[in-house]
């Protein structure tokens, strides 16, 4: 009977994926890290030290994709260096600006065999315009459902680590209807909506906007130099120096069908759980020293490290 | 034998407050008015308008006490000719410097009779530096309890109205634990901490440092002119153009116990009401057609609406 994985290289094969996979690494499970921006790249640097750690570490194969960004080369110059005096000693850039290169048979390939990948910051709606439906996108679920790649995400980056992204969103002191449009993400993360600049910008009254239309999804805000590590259906931890903020909907009774669009909305019951940075909560094999979550925080967590259904 | 009113009428005689109290007025059951700033004095007016309305109409006997301010004679100019438009009648500035002007007896007479008091914004512990323990303070106790006189504040009149007080309050991205300190307020409110220019200011922060202190207390977020008006033991309803926040920390976990002081704390499982100006919640007497609050949220009005016993 075949396996997951080769029904899967079966299915990327019938997919006229260019090339083989490389041999999966052992013992990888596949990490996603979602950064809310502005990473710190001069001081501690925790944040990506870790992507650089989980992803397999020096010799780790890693890509900064910059897709997002107006200015990749500025980009990569951005995070070049860094990732040298980390210790990286397999960095580079890979880039797209049109869905044709995104099918680049050779750049695709690049993608399924590396070990981490990070997504620079942009525009998200620039990011998935390009990659939207291409083989690079489906060689990004490959590479991280099949070999555990690590896929780390900042600002934009980090936004369209999920099925429903945040594509536009105005600031908003209260929530209403129209202060987010949804689009489609990368669909790693199958029920978040993630925002990135989180506390810093203010940005719960979009967030609350975006989960006022879709209740059924976990709203996530992540600050600033603050990156959010899902082990997939394992774990979760909090990296960096800020929090991240889960809001979860699911039981709120909202409005948002009944008023104007532009209308404050009423929304009850919602609840909201904060993770400073240091947070840890293991869902599986866990430890009995270590306090378990709440039973509402649990379930919250268990939505948020179920992935994607694999677009391969 | 003695009645409620009778039993603190004595009592009142026993503190020797100065004189009789006036009859009460028929009908009326306390209602408090808690506004978060900046109401809107020029356009429609919702907020002022309302609490004459609900203090007896164009004949109540109205004060604006300014004890809060700096600049009392300023304060009374910017409300005089606001409440004279909209037809109120009789009001007169009350204001205090001192904690011996706040035992004066023909001051303490004119607030026990009166039909709405309204406390003006400038620093609540100023305003509390000067009413704490006085007869001034027990008057205004006596009016609301006894008489049903109105009483409202707003910005730190807002903050008075509670027993526990924001007294001091840093800006916080995110809350930690000596983001605030709390103080003893006018206690007309039992159980809440209320703090104002809410979403304006991006308070959540220190309002949820303030519940990791008293996560007994419900914590009372008010917008900008937008007015929370509490009909003691029975509704509640949103007035103005914002909303009230409405946050539950009784259920919460945190670690505030553990990390240092200015370490961003985890708070887990924190329910969150969002009401829109026009929400409006009766407890007793409930309309059938009236689609009732979700338990969550009854709880947390319950207490909200429950007063603080009478300082006497």
């Amino acid at each position: 009977m075949p396996n997951r994985r080769d029904c899967l290289l079966g299915l990327a094969g019938l997919l006229t994926l260019p090339h083989a996979l490389a041999e999966p690494a052992p013992r990888r499970h596949g990490h996603l890290i979602a950064v809310g921006g502005a990473e710190d790249r001069e001081r501690d640097r925790l944040i990506l030290r870790r992507f650089i750690e989980v992803s397999g570490g020096p010799q780790a194969r890693l890509l900064l994709l910059t897709a997002a960004s107006g200015d990749p080369a500025g980009a990569w110059a951005g995070y070049q260096s860094v990732f040298a005096e980390l210790g990286a000693q397999r960095v580079e850039p890979i880039d797209f600006r049109t869905p044709q290169e995104a099918n680049d048979p050779a750049a695709v390939q690049r993608i399924l065999d590396a070990d981490g990948i990070y997504i620079g910051g942009g525009d998200q709606r620039r990011l998935m315009s390009v990659l939207w439906e291409s083989q690079a996108a489906r060689a990004l679920h490959l590479a991280f459902h099949l070999r555990g790649c690590c896929i780390g995400g900042t600002s934009a980056g980090a936004a369209a680590l999920s099925r429903q992204m945040l594509a536009i969103g105005e600031p908003a002191l209260r929530p209403y209807r129209d202060a987010v449009s949804l689009d489609i993400g990368l669909g790693l993360i199958a029920s978040a909506i993630i925002d990135q600049h989180f506390n810093e910008r203010h940005r719960l009254g979009r967030l609350l906007s975006a989960l006022a239309l879709r209740p059924d999804l976990l709203g996530v805000g992540i600050d600033e130099d603050t990156g959010l590590l899902i082990e997939r259906g394992r774990a979760i931890e909090v990296l960096g120096h800020g929090a991240v903020t889960l809001i979860d909907g699911r039981q709120m009774r909202s409005n948002v069908r009944e008023v104007d669009p532009e209308q404050p909305l009423q929304m009850l019951d919602v609840r909201l759980h904060l993770l400073p940075a240091g947070t840890r909560y293991e869902l599986v094999d866990t430890d009995p020293e270590t306090p378990a979550p709440p039973p509402a925080l649990r379930q919250a967590l268990e939505l948020l490290v179920r992935p994607g259904p694999i677009r391969g």
